[in-house]
């Protein structure tokens, strides 16, 4: 088998280094090995210090991205419980379409496609009869960053819960699970961590410990995984065979972020999205987002009309290796969105891009 | 990351070949890229010729073979359904579980771990009340093949579906879907197709497409993984974000099968399962399964009084890079699971774990 190398400018997956690819590669070992059971606290460890968190919950749920948000509705929203969800993009959505299907009485804010939600906004329809609120913090389908300010205050004061995702946001743009009092947060492996997707990262508070119910999910039953991933002093239990390889993978990809320093690793992704958005400005592009409200790691950006959009993406694939992503639901067709993550928020990568681009919009 | 070489003769993970591991170490490419798409294909047509079906919904459900049982479950059985379920062993009593969980009536239909469940019992049970009948093909647990004569006509007749758990059977011992009238199969790459764990091959009859009525989970919601799997005419559509690389290996692994041909596999896992059994009664061991109901692909043996199972388990562990693994539930203790998979299904295998449990048994 033999795969071409292509630049992943997009959505994600984004760019996997040699290093996380070889350890990938690794060999597969057993699931209660002791030397497996070192890289799974290892790995644990570094997912703590990449989500600034001390919650010994943390832990890589055995799906890709979706699959943490499936493991933090079924193990921490009950039926009936009212749930404030945030909705301006595609994963509001899908939030609301999840915490619906699970029986959750669920108040959507909606807000606009392209913007953050007022913090106002999700502040009103939060009451004393809200179980939990749940916000995007890195929207993929938009590429808009939403402030945390005041939610988890807010939240407290009613004892509900900040549920997030932080999916395309983790090690792009600045997230602190424990000074933001964020409860429970899923990610991905995928986006601005640069490991092959397959894994969603899941960290869970104290507070929200207290009322894991887990419900009509066995594969996502948090108090079963915990006795795999976090046995104490007890015997480490066998609940199902975790995607050994990929946790390697995503132990090397943790080890990269951590080598490099998350102040600066923000940094360089906050840079190199206003470096590549000077450019696209000069070929006739503007950002969705407005400035203060813009996700680092995604830039999305308005196709000017007269640009026959899917083509020039095929064209950027076929012809030059490199991958961006089209728009979403009510976006598609009118907005590209350009990955900044990881390894794909790094000079060489924008000009490859902006010159590639450069020459089918010529 | 260095990760040192087990020869996995356990209950899985099983030998993943170089050759598997490269083609997962091959570059991360997007779930939309064209070249993945005819990988997709590629590998669905491999899994269908590998399981003997012609269903064109067969597909790697993106978690490990547990995920295969949850993906099944939330699809194909309503609230309130009665489901008949075969439990001789972990496996069938997790099924149990979940069946419970998603509001099923599950009527058990209690057998000896160690053995086949009688068909006569199993069919006693289905009615015309009944809504699916399940039975593990290759119980992990005890190594034990349930035999699958009988079972499809029955339900047939009561319009009843069969759902049969092929985790450590598929590619190891004979099922043939289509041919024994299977309307939906899971399975696992972590066993006799010697992937690495992560995916959980599914396959859905005609019958049971007809009944897919997808409930609370939207992570294996097989109506909207079908647009992404299965689009036929339509636009790929993106559900999840597939994780890419698993399916590389899985690829590669199903290439494997079919370049040895199925009954050429069978028959060198028959045969190399009976001569680990002459081996190993030699050393005092008897298998549990009575001759007709082992299954090949495991050979799980009760350990003489006066063996620290735990102690030897370890010392072949460490000192000889050799794992077994040891009984669950009621076996726990008392037995040894010993894979036959694949690359673990070989002489040298054999060989290397005889020459090391004869040094740790004197």
């Amino acid at each position: 088998m033999s795969v071409p190398e292509r630049l992943l400018l997009g959505s994600g997956p984004s760019p996997v280094p040699r290093r996380v690819l070889d350890a990938l590669a690794q060999p597969t070992i057993g699931h209660l090995d002791p030397v497996f059971a070192e890289i799974m606290d290892r790995c644990r460890a570094r997912l703590r210090d990449v989500l600034l968190t001390s919650n010994d919950v943390t832990l890589p749920i055995s799906g890709t991205g979706s699959a943490g948000m499936e493991a933090m509705v079924v193990n921490f929203v009950r039926p009936g419980d009212r749930v404030v969800c945030g909705v301006n993009g595609l994963f509001g959505q899908r939030m609301a379409d999840e915490l619906g299907r699970n029986g959750a009485d669920v108040v959507v804010v909606e807000g606009e496609w392209g913007r953050a939600i007022p913090t106002e906004r999700l502040l009103e329809a939060v009451d004393d009869r809200t179980a939990a609120l749940f916000v995007v913090h890195g929207e993929t389908s938009t590429g808009v960053r939403q402030p945390l300010d005041g939610l988890a205050d807010a939240c407290r004061a009613v004892d509900a819960l900040l549920l997030v995702d932080c999916v395309t946001s983790l090690a792009g743009a600045p997230i602190a699970i424990d000074a933001e009092g964020v409860d429970v947060a899923f990610s991905g492996t995928q986006k601005c961590l640069n490991a092959p997707p397959g894994l969603a990262p899941l960290t869970v508070g104290p507070r929200a410990l207290e009322r894991l119910r887990p419900g009509r999910s066995w594969y996502f039953d948090l108090t079963l995984l915990l006795g795999y991933w976090t046995p104490g002093e007890a015997a480490r239990a066998y609940h199902h065979t975790a995607p050994i390889n990929l946790v390697y993978a995503l132990d090397e990809a943790l080890a990269i972020v951590l080598e490099e320093g998350l102040p600066e690793r923000w940094e360089r992704h906050a840079d190199a999205h206003e470096e590549l958005l000077d450019e696209l400005r000069e070929l006739g592009f503007e950002r969705l987002a407005p400035e203060g409200e813009q996700l680092a790691s995604l830039l999305c950006v308005r196709v000017p009309e007269g640009i026959d959009e899917a083509a020039v993406r095929r064209a950027l694939l076929l012809r030059h290796d490199i991958e961006i992503s089209g728009g979403l639901g009510p976006l598609a067709g009118r907005v590209w969105r350009i990955g900044v993550m990881g390894e794909g928020a790094r000079p060489e990568a924008r000009e490859r891009l902006v010159e590639a681009l450069r020459a089918e919009l010529a």
